[in-house]
């Protein structure tokens, strides 16, 4: 089954939010989700020969953006609906943010995700009642495991990127982003985002065409996983050939999402892809510099900041559920031994 | 020379600030400081067994409260005074802060360190283009290398905590506290605050005081130079045997401040102190559950608030300018080794 297909419901695919979705997210998320804040560090801007300012949504409730769109998601549905239950499919950080949206809001939840996701988001999962199915992420195809969750008990299914709620949740991120930058003086900027369905990039990139057009998306992959880089490159939609090797475990999805791309490949630059190692120093910079805990996933925008480039940069830190392992290797490779 | 003494100057000692000057210093700070966030996690609170909010100031500008009060004394110092340079003595965190305090406003600045200081201090301190003077803190007084410092070039000195600018200024952490904590439904706590020579608590307490009167403020210190639990237990100023010899290398004050003491001995509730493993173990749980990169220094409030207690807690989490070194520790003490 290929990403952005219906499972286990007869739903058309839709198309993506438009600007109004996403103020009328602002609104469903207002003193529920947190404003993370938009941070910088002349040190770290200095060493990246460019000012880098970093939005911290590794701050966010479940410590990730996803937290957004799963709230505006599960809000959004009607409470019929979403009483018999929720399903998620999810490498672990929208596991959580559904799972917290769920409990919040009284309704049962359950998470399909793959067994070597970082204990930190099982575990997440499970602090909000969420039931968590675990699959081979080698050997087994998630859509397939889902499938057979919802025939055993049918559930409202949440998608993680390919659905115009939770786009228009994570473009809340833009409209915070245009808002901050601009209160720091900046107008104009690559705004940098981590990339995997494509959920947060396009609700992003909707929102600052709107609000700060001096901005463009630029999406961030790990290199091998570059599936929206080479699309972007070729107008149409690629995928990757695996969906395990990096330790950017969030960032693996094998193809753009439907959706996502037509809200995407028209607004956003040319895609970025970066190593692992990459990833990794950008974590120890993350904590060096701005005192913020991201995991390699959450900080691959900041590596590709860190390359440099021309003006300013905005790096999305997208998620902050790293093990102690990723941790201690970015210590090493940061230089942080001291 | 003891702590509140002037150095170098022929001030008289002053009095502490009321709660106008604390206002003042939030209108100084409007737009200059940032307004760090009030963090939770159910997780964490399950874990200490009562709810835990945590004042994230290792957010601040520089990573640590110190950057308010820097900036509130050297923004109220007429430029004729502060042009001919400043002198801060400090462990590193009030070092940064008025250096960059200096920076943004075109003065010179020294500071006096410790050579055993973290060297992302000594690092952010060069990056504001302070100077940088070090000592041994086993064999040499500060206060006599400042007095040297002051004889050899005279400049407007800047003291770490006893000073009423210096403790308005990190008293805005507390007005934040009052607001924060009333919007997530928090009207009575203890605050628990990172104590060294006093200037954080007793802003805090005094802000409190005025607008969260539900809330008290318990000064936590490491085990061994617990000076301000001892004062107030018997109701006066004592000192610490020596001033070295713990890892939480900003909280090593000698005695209570002559200032910090007549604001906080009637305000504060009994003083509360921690061991270096508990610090270490707090570091791990802030940033696994927090995502926020504290030193140990800056989570010794947040261990306290583990270690149970009647209602919720706020614990100010002060800085995060650990070392690579101090963070393995955390990581190997908090299991984090997965």
């Amino acid at each position: 089954m290929s990403a952005g297909e219906a499972v286990g419901e007869g739903e058309e695919v839709s198309r993506p939010p438009g600007f109004a979705q996403i103020l009328e997210a602002v609104r469903r998320l207002a003193g529920v989700a947190r404003v993370t804040p938009l941070l910088e560090s002349r040190l770290l801007s200095r060493e990246a020969g460019r000012r880098v300012l970093v939005k911290a949504e590794c701050l966010q409730h479940c410590g990730a953006f996803k937290f957004r769109g799963a709230w505006n998601h599960v809000r959004a549905t009607p409470a019929e609906r979403a009483r018999a239950g929720l399903l998620a499919i999810s490498s672990g950080n929208h596991a959580q943010g559904v799972a917290r949206a769920a409990h919040l809001l009284g309704y049962p939840a359950a998470v399909v995700m793959p067994a070597d996701a970082p204990a930190p988001k099982i575990e997440g999962v499970r602090a909000y009642g969420g039931e968590v199915v675990l699959y081979d992420r080698a050997t087994e195809s998630r859509d397939e495991v889902a499938r057979r969750e919802l025939e055993r008990q049918p559930r409202h299914l949440v998608r993680p990127y390919d659905d115009p709620l939770i786009i228009a949740g994570q473009g809340t991120v833009g409209v915070e982003i245009a808002r901050q930058a601009r209160e720091a003086g900046v107008g104009e900027a690559e705004v940098l985002v981590p990339c995997s369905g494509g959920g947060l990039a396009a609700g992003v990139a909707i929102a600052l065409e709107a609000e700060a057009p001096g901005m463009r998306v630029r999406t961030v992959e790990p290199e091998g996983f570059d599936d929206w880089a080479r699309s972007l490159s070729e107008g149409r939609r690629l995928s990757n050939g695996r969906q395990s090797g990096s330790i950017c475990d969030a960032l693996l999805a094998e193809t753009p999402g439907r959706i996502t791309w037509a809200a995407g490949s028209g607004r956003f630059g040319a895609g970025l892809a970066v190593d692992d190692e990459s990833a990794l120093r950008a974590m120890a910079l993350a904590w060096r510099h701005l005192r913020i805990a991201l995991e390699p996933s959450g900080a691959v925008a900041l590596a590709a900041a860190m390359g440099g480039g021309p003006g300013a940069a905005v790096a999305i830190a997208s998620g902050g559920n790293a093990d102690g392992a990723a941790l201690r290797r970015a210590l090493s490779l940061g230089g942080l031994s001291g």
